[in-house]
């Protein structure tokens, strides 16, 4: 993952870093990230290019073919007009949530080219934009709206402070949305709420972390948990990664119990 | 306000016509509305134009000076980058809400030139900064963050379906946000829940539909309600109009019962 430093301005804290080797370190890639965010609300703001070249920022609707958003809009619109006139755009997505602080909130570029559907994608693109968007059914059929693919070539991806990287276009189109991310926060809140001695166990044997005292869980993936692990050397971040990937919520309990399990016997 | 036709696919829906004038058919200006959504968050996307010419949407904080949005971004952000060499750039806000259908949601798109702050403007682009996104205390003073005050030269505000329009921006920046809308829920909610027979006399008497046989209040802002009418014709739209305008919401309830008994008595 491409990292850079802020410039600092001398009163950075600082953190504990591991002391033994975090087990399973896997994290979603940034392919698969940007997928999940994607897939996770049918919302975005549409950056296009006005008749005299100024960028236009406007609120939009989309669906999904694969990776690529499926959109449609009127012509009575600028955004509309601009996109008859010239393909490039891009696409921010944000990803629903209720962090008190938005910046800390998971969010996609999606930049390319937008393209009228021909062919049996005509057929296809309409079905993906109303599978995602019910309410287009009024509207879809005006002569004034039209579907527009939009092929992406080129992924940037902000998971939130720190996390952030570039996925290729083909890794993009490759990748597969989170099966457990966007569905697991009951899971995380039971398992701080009645399993947190199970978590710092996990935390000591797998996380990195021999000397954790308490660790709380702030997110599930289909590769592992996110968590925030407190020692003497103070507060710190790291990963309990399950033994194989998961694929579906459904496997989080088996998933936990058997790390549980195994923290308690090593 | 500016309106267009739909090209018609054949089966457009019908609604009843008012058969009495609207006593007081005020509304929010478009310049009013876009400042009530400007000022109702703190989040919003930005489209900037990349090296290539391409343009860039991302997902950014803002805070305000007046109308003008001050945004705090990095240059290690491809934004941040963007900003620094072309000044070119629009911001696209969403207001809350809880639509089921996401185009019923209020948006603006703010069109202008970044600028850096310089003398007074220095302290006080920083402040509308804070005071908006407490969280920027942490960042903002990193010496890869920089300050930008958003010149708005154009504006264009979506109320939801069919309603929307331009405002110039020294209307903009003359107009104040209201005061009403943006905390009328539970009042609203109260309105439709005990005084629904209140709304339906207010309708009939002053909305311009005296065969209304319900009516449900669907927003409430500085200068009236926002009513669903009901008659044996069909079911419309209208609004209900307080004698004079209200200066925050502890005076819905008085503006709403003058009407109530005016409406009784007529």
């Amino acid at each position: 993952m491409a990292t850079l430093d802020h410039g600092d301005p001398g009163d950075a804290p600082s953190m504990p870093t591991p002391t033994a080797p975090v087990t399973r370190p896997r994290r979603p890639s940034a392919a698969e990230e940007a997928r999940t965010v994607a897939a996770s609300t049918n919302t975005a703001t549409l950056a296009s290019l006005s008749a005299d070249g100024h960028p236009w920022a406007s609120y939009v609707t989309y669906g999904l073919m694969g990776g690529n958003p499926v959109l449609c809009v009127s012509h009575m619109a600028e955004h509309g007009r601009n996109l008859a006139a010239d393909p490039r755009v891009s696409l921010s997505v944000v990803a629903p949530g209720e962090n008190s602080d938005p910046l800390a909130s998971g969010r996609i570029t999606l930049a390319g080219t937008v393209l009228r559907p021909s062919g049996s994608d005509i057929d296809a693109a309409r079905a993906a934009h109303l599978a995602a968007v019910p309410a287009a059914r009024y509207y879809i059929d005006y002569s004034d709206f039209t579907v527009w693919i939009l092929s992406v070539d080129r992924v940037r991806w902000v998971g939130g402070y720190g996390r952030m990287d570039s996925a290729t276009a083909a890794d993009y189109a490759a990748a597969v949305p989170d099966p457990v991310r966007p569905v697991s926060g009951p899971a995380v809140e039971h398992l701080n709420t009645d399993h947190a001695d199970a978590l710092t166990a996990m935390t000591a044997a797998f996380g990195g972390f021999p000397d954790a005292t308490s660790a709380a869980c702030t997110g599930a993936d289909r590769y592992g948990l996110d968590i925030t692990v407190t020692t003497p050397r103070g507060v710190s971040y790291t990963r309990v990664g399950y033994l194989s990937p998961l694929a579906s919520l459904d496997d989080l309990r088996a998933a936990t119990i058997e790390l549980t399990r195994n923290a308690r016997r090593s």
